[in-house]
């Protein structure tokens, strides 16, 4: 088999990040920057990473989808914000066996990516990370970086585990980054909300980072409803998330360093907020099931008014 | 029947002010302020008003309320923030058939006046009422001024109408306000509610004014749900609050001067917000009846971790 050639949609913290890597590892890599074009075609790509800094002086970049070279694997890295832009950006050619990669945050990304590609084209991806833009193709790679990956299925049902999952477990290893494959997307989805959507709308509308949220007892009761209502939510869709996952949760938590959620980085560098992917979706999917999720809908429509007046003002 | 002697603790916009009128209609007048006593024993009281402006050189105050003389009427106007002092407070002698008219907002201070002075002692409240302290003994009456009242019941029926209540009206239209006696104190209470929880708390958690809230789609869906909230905390007392009433307040609400209300005001000053008042008891008195309001316990918990911030910042 011919290595892996991989496209990359968004050259931020998170496709930049894992493009660069890949590219180190020898794999053939091109990619499609956000904002930073000229300056990537110029410069390269600047990774500053708790395994090790590196500089890309030459990368391959494209300033339309449409102009990218046909690869296997398609990196969607950009931020859930954009992704009415899928039918422009999912453009970029795809080879006979090619699908996608969705790495974001949240809920019903893989469905708008397979209305573009087709349902049998998608695999989502859960990045564990913090890392951050620094500057134009400057990335900084603060903590983690492991991936949890999953097969989309329309309906909702188990993916299982499949051979291309497994291709992408080992070029991710040679580039540096576990991958860890399961088998239900759904789950995962709904198991990674249970941290997000009480830790980043509470640090935005609270304003406030994760330990004052956790030392204060009306913000935890809080956070814990919230956190009950993403397992009411994953039942709804026949997946049980067991309740002893919320104590792991709020353990973890309180191990972290004080932490300022992306949604709260975005908010604070007056940024769109991912607040239809990680609240909007997961409202209105359980509803789709008959389930309210009333604590997390108060802060959907919170923050879709702080979003609102932030673009108004801005 | 000789003239009623009426008691007033606390001396601040709503107390200071209803005082102040029934002081100049004739009436003997007491007062126990709360923050400044020195100021108002020397320089009286000065009230700019929509009804008139005017000074009272010289008015009774007293330094703690077992020093007042017995009073018909003990006027309670603090804050709901400080109903815990209620065993000290209500110390002021009644007369033999004296009771406690409570003006305040939200729900419980009844409850809290009746443990000290005994449960047909109680008359509640509502004023409506925009006024503010000025500074020390200086009031400002901006607008509205009329109060609801009805008879407080410890087992949450209907109190009617007493002789006590029209001795009240009879009395306050001598000082230029209307008073309208209620049969149903729980009622009224509810019902206030489904303009306070929502627009208190959003005001302070989204950093609004009551147009911004009307004016974004996504807050004033959370409004409507709020208000749906309060019907249903009414419902679970036996109260019929109409589905109409909403509509009502919604438009009310349209028509008004875009305005910070008090909770703001409260917060953006740094005082302690009524949280308790108009959330915690609200959300507990209808889950001691088995009805959940999950969008209302979502703001007291944020209102609360707000509250204890600015204890701690302050």
């Amino acid at each position: 088999m011919d290595m892996t050639t991989y496209g990359v949609i968004g050259c931020g913290a998170v496709g930049g990040l894992y493009g660069a890597r890949l590219q180190q590892a020898g794999f053939d890599v091109h990619f499609m920057p956000h904002s930073d074009f000229d300056h990537v075609k110029r410069n390269g790509l600047l990774i500053e990473s708790i395994n090790g800094d590196f500089h890309l002086p030459k990368v391959n970049v494209y300033p339309a989808p449409e102009t990218m070279p046909p690869c296997d694997v398609l990196i969607v890295a950009v931020k859930a914000t954009q992704n009415r832009l899928f039918p422009q950006l999912l453009k970029a050619p795809l080879k006979e066996n090619g699908f996608v990669l969705l790495l974001q945050n949240g809920l019903g990304g893989e469905e708008q990516a397979a209305a573009v590609v087709g349902p049998d084209r998608v695999v989502g991806g859960l990045p564990f990370l913090c890392s951050y833009k620094a500057g134009p193709g400057h990335i900084k790679h603060v903590d983690y970086g492991h991936v949890k990956i999953a097969e989309y299925k329309v309906d909702a049902s188990f993916g299982g585990t499949t051979p291309r999952m497994g291709r992408l477990v080992s070029d991710f290893k040679q580039a540096g980054f576990e991958l860890e494959p399961l088998p239900d997307l759904l789950l995962a989805r709904w198991m990674k909300l249970v941290w997000n959507v009480p830790f980043n709308g509470l640090s935005v509308i609270l304003n406030a980072t994760t330990d004052e949220l956790m030392a204060n007892l009306d913000s935890r009761v809080l956070v814990e409803k919230l956190m009950i209502e993403m397992l009411d939510g994953a039942r709804a869709f026949g997946r049980t998330i067991p309740q002893s996952f919320i104590q792991t949760m709020l353990e973890y938590t309180l191990k972290m360093t004080p932490y300022k959620p992306s949604m709260r980085l975005d908010h604070d560098n007056r940024r769109p907020m991912e607040v239809e992917a990680i609240y909007g979706n997961p409202v209105r999917a359980a509803a789709s099931k008959g389930v309210a999720l009333p604590h997390t809908e108060t802060l959907y429509r919170q923050l879709k008014f702080l979003d609102a007046r932030k673009n108004e003002n801005g």
